[in-house]
């Protein structure tokens, strides 16, 4: 027997993985979660339908929305995350002894939990000592936070379903004032090659761009997201994302990492003249 | 009713493209030819059950492997170009009026020949004044050539099939051999996400390592390829690939490119830490 997990890119477009075993499913408040463990990679986190991590390359989505902001800021302290129930973006950050405390809101208890027990890859920092967890909705917890994180992360689902406040013009703004003087903001936007996926990151970008004096867009390869080109968003008031990296400060700190280094930090922000052009009609 | 054409990307995993209409399909000496008009990526030229260019995403690749060079070297007059039967890399480097002659060598004409009818937007400049065709063994053709040639594009399929002389050391040897004194040699080495092109890519790394005093590895982002996160070659006798690069030159010649920029071109060849790794181990 064999099973197949088919991702539907767009209606013409699927990604296909042969499936070992399936080890949960859930239907929480908010969406319906699966964990497979899949033969090319790995364990194999899915929300309604769409893979939000595969063990074999949630690396590069982790460390791209982690390391580099703290490359450029070194003096970050508190953070607050949204989403990442799965925990690899807390894995990353707490390799940094300089960070004094994680908010982690997460919307869906159910995905922290399943993950804990079946994704202990990205799970593994969920105990950190400097991290609290709330199972609230992020769009209602930055809204009462002034001046006080040097960091937010926005590691979202697409605005369908839970992650869909987390796209809105009013979150942007509020993650501005919650943000400190030189605070940065990163966030998942979305896909560059499927005109949905399009949409999504014209709206994320168009949104940072109103509500940050520093507004950049940067890439990340993850093979099994739907085109494997993606795009994150920077924001922050001041420090600009690569005339402000602290490339030898970051490399003396010796983080072991699979993807990011200081050389590839400037190179993610060199967009292809297609994408730059998608940014751009965003902004019109 | 629905096609769909599936690409076996590994045992494990498959991407699925649905089929509009069938163009062509022909078995030649060397390989089984297939052109389809798909519902997501316009047509798609599929050799041997693989994908070798969609019209959606051939611009990377063939922009990739000629400004590139072209913008490091822009002395560069005569091109030797093995493979390409579909025209896209002679496309590109038909924009340079600095190009005197451009010798193209295609083992199989029948490649040619269906593009020619059904592929206008790659092949539309294969009847550049300047070009010759050579139906021939490119492997074969190459070993003849002495201190001829400033550019040689190697666009190969993988080292299966008619490909697979194109992987060897001696023809990197005979590339070297074939260049003039700043001459570069470009070419797809293969992925970096799935074990076969893995070490498809390591092996042809490590051939154009031992033949080139300067031997590089640079990336494109092609969706339709396997993983998406593709590795072209560069070698070269004495030209580096970032600080001989002459941006300001080639920006003043006002080519429109849809992927490549100067920015984008350092950015190209700084590598995530695990692609470093591979390239690594492919020279132990």
């Amino acid at each position: 027997m064999q099973l197949w997990f088919s991702e539907i890119h767009t209606p013409y477009v699927r990604l296909d993985m042969q499936i070992e075993r399936h080890l949960f499913s859930g239907q929480s408040d908010f969406q319906r979660i699966d964990i497979y463990e899949s033969r090319e990679f790995g364990r194999v986190l899915i929300l309604d339908g769409f893979t939000m991590l595969t063990e074999k390359d949630e690396f590069v989505y982790h460390e791209m929305l982690t390391h580099v902001p703290m490359a450029i800021n070194p003096d970050i302290k508190k953070v607050l995350i949204i989403g990442a129930g799965d925990g690899g973006i807390v894995r990353e950050l707490a390799h940094y002894d300089s960070i004094s405390a994680m908010d982690m809101v997460e919307i869906d208890k159910m995905v922290v939990d399943a993950c804990r027990e079946f994704l202990p890859l990205t799970a593994s920092k969920l105990d950190d000592p400097r991290l609290t967890i709330y199972y609230e909705d992020g769009l209602k917890f930055v809204r009462q936070k002034t001046d006080e994180y040097d960091l937010i992360v926005v590691d979202s689902t697409d605005p369908i379903g839970p992650g869909e406040g987390l796209f809105t013009k009013e979150f942007y703004g509020n993650c501005s004032n919650a943000l400190t003087q030189n605070g940065i903001m990163v966030n998942q936007m979305g896909g560059t090659v499927y005109a949905d996926d399009i949409l999504v990151m014209q709206r994320s970008f168009k949104r940072i761009h109103s509500s940050f004096p520093v507004a950049r867009a940067y890439q990340a390869h993850v093979s099994t997201y739907p085109g494997g080109f993606w795009l994150l968003g920077y924001g922050s008031k001041g420090l600009h994302p690569i005339n402000d990296l602290k490339a030898e400060n970051w490399r003396a700190l010796g983080h072991k990492t699979r993807y990011y280094n200081t050389k590839l930090h400037a190179g993610a922000f060199a967009m292809p003249n297609h994408v730059l052009k998608m940014l751009n009609e965003a902004l019109v």
